[in-house]
């Protein structure tokens, strides 16, 4: 089942999608909003799948699906909380600026409590107040939650999963080192993030979803260039439903917590960091790692972070390379 | 005006309640939850005030306000965003383990995102799988805002300011420095806070409401024993309008957001730590403060974080001691 949010008021207003992303029914009759279908899942997920099904079916009233209509499935949330389970791009991070990373990192996962409060649409311009703040994308897997009890064991929280989407998850990299020195994590380095069009039931991912993780390439092209294409079921150090008992430690999550990736990155072939397309590698998905990797090789990074009219390209695929969840396509704009 | 959400659901419903706490008036007919009514404050807040002003002459239909029948305000939120506005708590901590603060601390604000998607009520038992993790109380004021645009000025910041309340903002103690360490911040540290029963609208504050703080006292109780009595507008660094400012200056606020002021903290009388209550002190308003000031002064801490059966009360009076917010009143209860 793949469910979508078109734009209206603070939530949008919740439709059901066809498979092949051209078509979608009205779901106001079973819930309003997303959120509304997520806080009353056992009552409604029935009503859900039965109007996916009548969709394709095509024996209900339908309308043409336009990406650009939709907001993000959540257009705001109660939680965003983001992990960096691809832990390779944390230690080449780490490596760029001659830091040590901790063996602990490969065991216990990094995560920070993201803002929630409104997101941007998944086409939407990324408002962007001051170009030497260092705007950068990174491509991320997410899913979102259904309440996750305190403690919950992994195979409790792999339980809870209810969707699997896409974010582009907005990094200001040059306010990152400031805030991270003052102790409290990211705050106004992380302006709002911005969601795939089109969320999906783990079940509909067939294959593609197994042990937590999503196994399927991440796309991102960057100004119409590919820029990375890493497989997002590789190098996944931490698997979703890891993440999210890591997140349920200490407290209990509510229906519709999104839980993040962190940015996908896979290892280059003889496990250090990886190529760019142009070299014959699968790429980044955030500027930062390029510029990391430059700095590795070069001792200075030359891919500059995105300026006012640069566009940003995410999406994954099926095997006939159509979007799976739509796709994420923003442009900086000067605010 | 005053306001309170009676538990019902996941997002409680709301009324609202006489200046005395004594009696509440159903508002359900005019918005039916707390977040309904912030999300439409502009169409709404006229009704709301004239529905509290019935409430005060007696000519409504009205129920007995039991503050242990009342959700947090906000049951889940979309945003809370706590601040280390009282700097002195800052530099208390960093002193007792000689780490020198940062002169920037006096004028950039620190921050950081915490979970909001479900909160405790003021009431209720603080779950505690691990008394380990050094379970901890902060006694703080908060603001609700309505929306606030990014870029913000501290004026605009102050306008947006629809309600005021307190909050217990439990920490746990123990699960912080390796999780700082890391350096993105609190996750497992912080688990779900608890606000007072009822927030309360600027102006319903008179002068006790001033330059973006709170002048009132806030009262701390650890088992019936007087703990905390500090001056919530003595040595608030940073006031509320700046604290908004700083939360708003990559990205917008949504309406709903919660921002708090950190732990209230008072200097003493010499400028340097304040004393406990029985050595004539205003005390303090969490347990780390009181265990900073013991081994600033003897070499190691000796009051015990908090443990199963341990109650702490948190609450503001008005002149003839009467609870402003209500009380909130929580035991910790292993789980």
């Amino acid at each position: 089942m793949k469910l979508a949010s078109l734009k209206a008021g603070r939530d949008g207003r919740l439709v059901v999608v066809s498979a092949d992303l051209a078509w979608c029914a009205d779901a106001g009759h079973i819930a309003p909003t997303l959120q509304a279908a997520l806080d009353d899942w056992q009552r409604v997920e029935g009503d859900l799948r039965n109007l996916a099904t009548d969709l394709e079916h095509e024996v209900i009233p339908r309308d043409r699906f336009h990406e650009r209509d939709a907001a993000s499935p959540l257009p705001r949330a109660y939680q965003w909380a983001d992990g960096s389970a691809y832990v390779n791009h944390v230690a080449l991070v780490r490596q760029a600026r001659g830091a040590e990373m901790p063996e602990s990192f490969w065991h216990d996962p990094l995560m920070y409590q993201g803002g929630s409060d409104g997101f941007l649409g998944p086409r939407d311009p990324i408002p962007l107040a001051d170009e030497s703040w260092g705007c950068d994308f990174e491509a991320e897997v997410v899913v979102i939650t259904g309440d996750v009890p305190l403690g919950a064991t992994r195979e409790q929280a792999l339980a809870a999963i209810r969707l699997v989407g896409l974010t582009n998850d907005v990094s200001l990299r040059n306010l990152i080192p400031g805030e991270l020195a003052k102790g409290f994590g990211f705050f106004q380095a992380k302006p709002a993030s911005a969601f795939s069009p089109v969320f999906v039931t783990p079940d509909a991912l067939g294959d593609w979803w197994q042990d937590g993780k999503l196994h399927r390439k991440l796309l991102v092209d960057l100004n119409g260039e590919p820029f990375g294409r890493a497989e997002a079921g590789e190098d996944m150090t931490f698997d979703f439903g890891t993440l999210i008992a890591h997140a349920a430690k200490t407290r209990s999550l509510s229906a519709g917590t999104i839980i993040g990736s962190g940015t996908v990155s896979n290892r280059g072939g003889d496990g250090g960091p990886g190529q760019p397309i142009a070299s014959g590698g699968v790429g980044y998905s955030c500027i930062a790692e390029v510029r990391t990797v430059e700095t590795i090789r070069n001792g200075a990074p030359t891919t500059p972070f995105m300026k006012a009219g640069d566009t940003v390209r995410i999406w994954a695929e099926d095997d006939r390379h159509h979007p799976i969840f739509g796709v994420i396509e923003q442009t900086v704009a000067a605010s």
